[in-house]
């Protein structure tokens, strides 16, 4: 992508940021609505320096336009689909209509609306926020190959018990004590790669993607807990992580791989004393301070070995 | 509260804002936890102005003393509590423990961490966060006279259809059309005050509060949306508001007052056009641009005629 | 405002928030401009209760029209003014032109933007976004009765030494040390009300308003800090809020009372050590852990004592 | 850095972030004092895999020691020196001290913390906070190798003139006029690699880097803005970008490539009207609807072509 510009290298992208679009489906009888609220970020990869160097823009798709392309499309999507689905189409639009672009970068975050029950029924038209998010970025390339990944935003899990930190490096900055008892707090971003290689071979069954991601978002919940009676023990946010990504690489064949952050929200024991009081208050695994800063960092990916990524 | 000070009034108040607590309870076996999140902010009123004009500090309770004994009474507590009831206590504390206090005012904004099920089990000690908080707010003067105030805050709700806004002033401000057909969004802010007026007065019943918001809750969104099948017609933001507090008043019987604050976020229809062009989006109830800003303000407050308040 | 409804207190409003304007003027050359951006709230107390109760809407001012006011008044304002200025004048309008409307409430946040000067000479029409930012709220009456009021928001000082804390209240739940050296940080929250008690009363000088948020901008910030030599000791937050506000209350005749928040961001000492290590760090005035949360929150208002406020 | 693991690709980092620390100097008579506020973020590259697959911790720098060596690191720093120096200290330091880890990332973003006059003159001890921040990142391997990258966030930047936009590609998405006058705002985010390849080689002069700092956001500033009478046309965000990333290279030449992000920040022409009303604005280059969303995202990476990078 880069070139070569009066004796430097350059490379440039540019695109339309937080285009936010409703969509709603009724159906026939015009009874039950659908909906989705979608944030589309989009950028495009294409030659148009031009417009960096001689101030000619002939070759620039106005940001604008590609706002209004958004709303076009939408429109045009005559049946609910998934933020995967949309992304994709808005990729193939902007490689194919304009010569010039080469790549299209499609990212989109899914405002997670849920349907309400009133009485325990689903109610017709009506909705609630929720809490994490459904994400989705679409690499569209000019000749179809795709690369499409999904993921959760803002997952926040905690466990009260089942959780230790023993062994690690003790040196002369080491004050963390070895424990087999702490809380384990956490808020999960995930995101996963399709195995999916181009436009042509995504599943044709509706909302596929979005069943995914409800699977995907099961299978991290469930390894990161245990089961319901008795939990699983964590060795470290590491190794509870290395579950987690094994379990969804091991359960869905068309994920090739898949990255997870989890930073280690830290509920910190507490102890308070003074020279005159002592101890004012002495931790038993009762009273914690919750704390968002600093927080551990611990991210990692998994990938198939073999995969032709 | 004001006092004189050389010729001019002055009022004061000091506490401690922001201070974080988690608490987890076990049952006697050990194996199920119970957890609580807190955001706990304490002001207290009280006689201390020989520290403002004569750098004498001996009637001020440090702040720093303050976040202590938020952790102090939360390792006291032995059995799970609302908000409220830790409200209340804090503030009990505060007026009887320190002369100089004559009134406390406890908020706490509680994190909606909720108990996750695994394969349709609740889990033993897993938990997920949910979307809206549960808020508290207790004054507590010395003399035991309470005013107890919860709420809710980011309960975010949206119906696609069974709204209309008609028959508003038009002059030559306005631009906006009349109609029948529109979505409506909004998040609430509910805050209702309890009846009890004093700390000595107020249910025994072990997390009473806790249900009160739940019901109060279900309260408010049933009456939003109406019946799954069917809804119920909006005629303004102005008027579901005012039904869902009146739903609560007559429900309620220890519920003195509540107030709402009902933002309409736009879901605003788009159509695009250019002379070039013409219609490039014609809008028809399906696409829809959703913003932040502007949004209509919409707050009200409905209390019982002869309340003592 | 209450009002009695079957049986209920009832009050309301209603409004447009987050109105955002940016307004450009220009010299009669056209080459020197002039710009300001703001974010303007509106809010009407009006009777209008037929809304709630009856579905009618024909007391109610949509709030899109309140936006499309706030630009068509920006249009005709044809000189640069102060946000304290437009927030009259909104408020004038819209108790004048809606006999139902008694009351406008107005407020603008505007943003920091600062011209930028290049090679030391003030740039034509660059400008460059500061920090703290200038509030106004102006509560108009139909009846031309006016409360003014202006303020500061996010104005972050800091002052490494010259800070103490001394002589307060021990007990059993304190643990914090007497100390003669401290970091001071605060986020200044600033308002303070004008005297004058009608539209028709304020002064006609073009930019007072500016000119006086400088002022007072440049009091508070010369008394947290004193001399540039020396500087001036504060024996507690509280100490040093009122010498502010008292110094902005002699030296500014037209302001009636001030109030401040001045939250105290603590700088905590860092101590670490271990059982292994012992001190691993100790404090000695060099290295702080600057933390968000908790923090002391002061706040306090000085008022002229025959003020007819 | 990938690494096998069980018929999988493998790759992970850990740390530490938001990691808070601040620094104070004091002049030798104990009365001048310079000061620092640090928000520090550190990954680790290291052979740890133990810790993920058999739950063995034996080589995990616990992060919470990470935390700790900032402090002290930042304690032995007798004289005030640049977040660039200290990033690059601490990532020798974990290079060095621990043989697993290969590579260390360090973060730093600095809080723009600036002495304050009073009267004119310099405080000995009094600072207030700015607006854009000062970035460093540091990616240190064992072998002395060095990336470093420095950078601004937040420098908001606007003119109202001398901005325009045409000959951009017209098709059935197009809705936007051409213009060659319109309000151009946007918020710079820079960075910039030095063309240091090792720790051995940096500049010794004390404080080098925040010189440099100040002396590239100079350039940036006013080559966006031009001559301060009449400043210079921009025939697109594109262009201006290029200029100022050019301008950059061709004035420092230890800096071998710049990157910027330049969203264009729109403020709307405001034109309303209405079936019943007509224009009930007319847009004359004077007022304007600032918004975030959507904006247009422009970013561009220019470098030397002969770098060694």
């Amino acid at each position: 992508m880069a070139k070569e510009l009066g004796g430097f290298n350059f490379e440039q992208r540019h695109g339309k940021a937080r285009v936010r679009v409703g969509r709603v489906w009724r159906s026939k009888d015009g009874r039950h609505h659908f909906m989705v609220e979608w944030n589309v970020n989009i950028s495009l990869l294409s030659d148009c320096v031009a417009a960096y160097v001689r101030d000619d823009n002939s070759d620039i798709v106005a940001t604008d336009t590609m706002k209004n392309t958004v709303y076009v499309k939408a429109k045009k999507c005559s049946e609910q689909l998934s933020a995967e689905e949309f992304a994709i189409l808005l990729g193939k639009h902007f490689t194919s209509l304009y010569p010039q672009v080469f790549t299209a970068i499609v990212k989109i975050v899914e405002k997670p609306w849920e349907r309400i029950s009133v009485n325990g029924q689903p109610h017709e038209h009506g909705f609630k926020l929720g809490s994490e998010k459904h994400t989705t970025e679409a690499i569209v390339q000019k000749s179809g190959v795709l690369q499409l990944t999904s993921g959760i935003e803002g997952l926040s899990l905690l466990k009260t018990t089942q959780s230790g930190f023993e062994g690690f490096i003790r040196d002369k900055y080491t004050a963390l004590p070895e424990t087999r008892e702490r809380m384990l707090a956490t808020e999960v971003t995930a995101s996963w790669r399709y195995s999916y290689e181009s436009v042509s071979s995504i599943p044709r069954k509706p909302l596929y993607f979005n069943d995914q991601y409800l699977n995907v978002k099961k299978v991290l919940v469930d390894t990161f807990f245990g089961p319901p009676v008795g939990g699983v023990y964590s060795a470290s946010v590491q190794s509870t992580l290395l579950q987690m990504a094994k379990a969804v690489l091991s359960r869905f064949t068309d994920i090739s791989s898949v990255q997870l952050k989890m930073p280690n929200i830290h509920f910190l024991p507490v102890n308070i004393s003074s020279k005159d009081n002592g101890n004012i208050v002495k931790f038993n695994d009762d009273v914690y301070l919750p704390t968002d800063e600093p927080h551990g960092s611990i991210e990692a990916s998994l990938s198939r070995s073999r995969s032709k990524m």
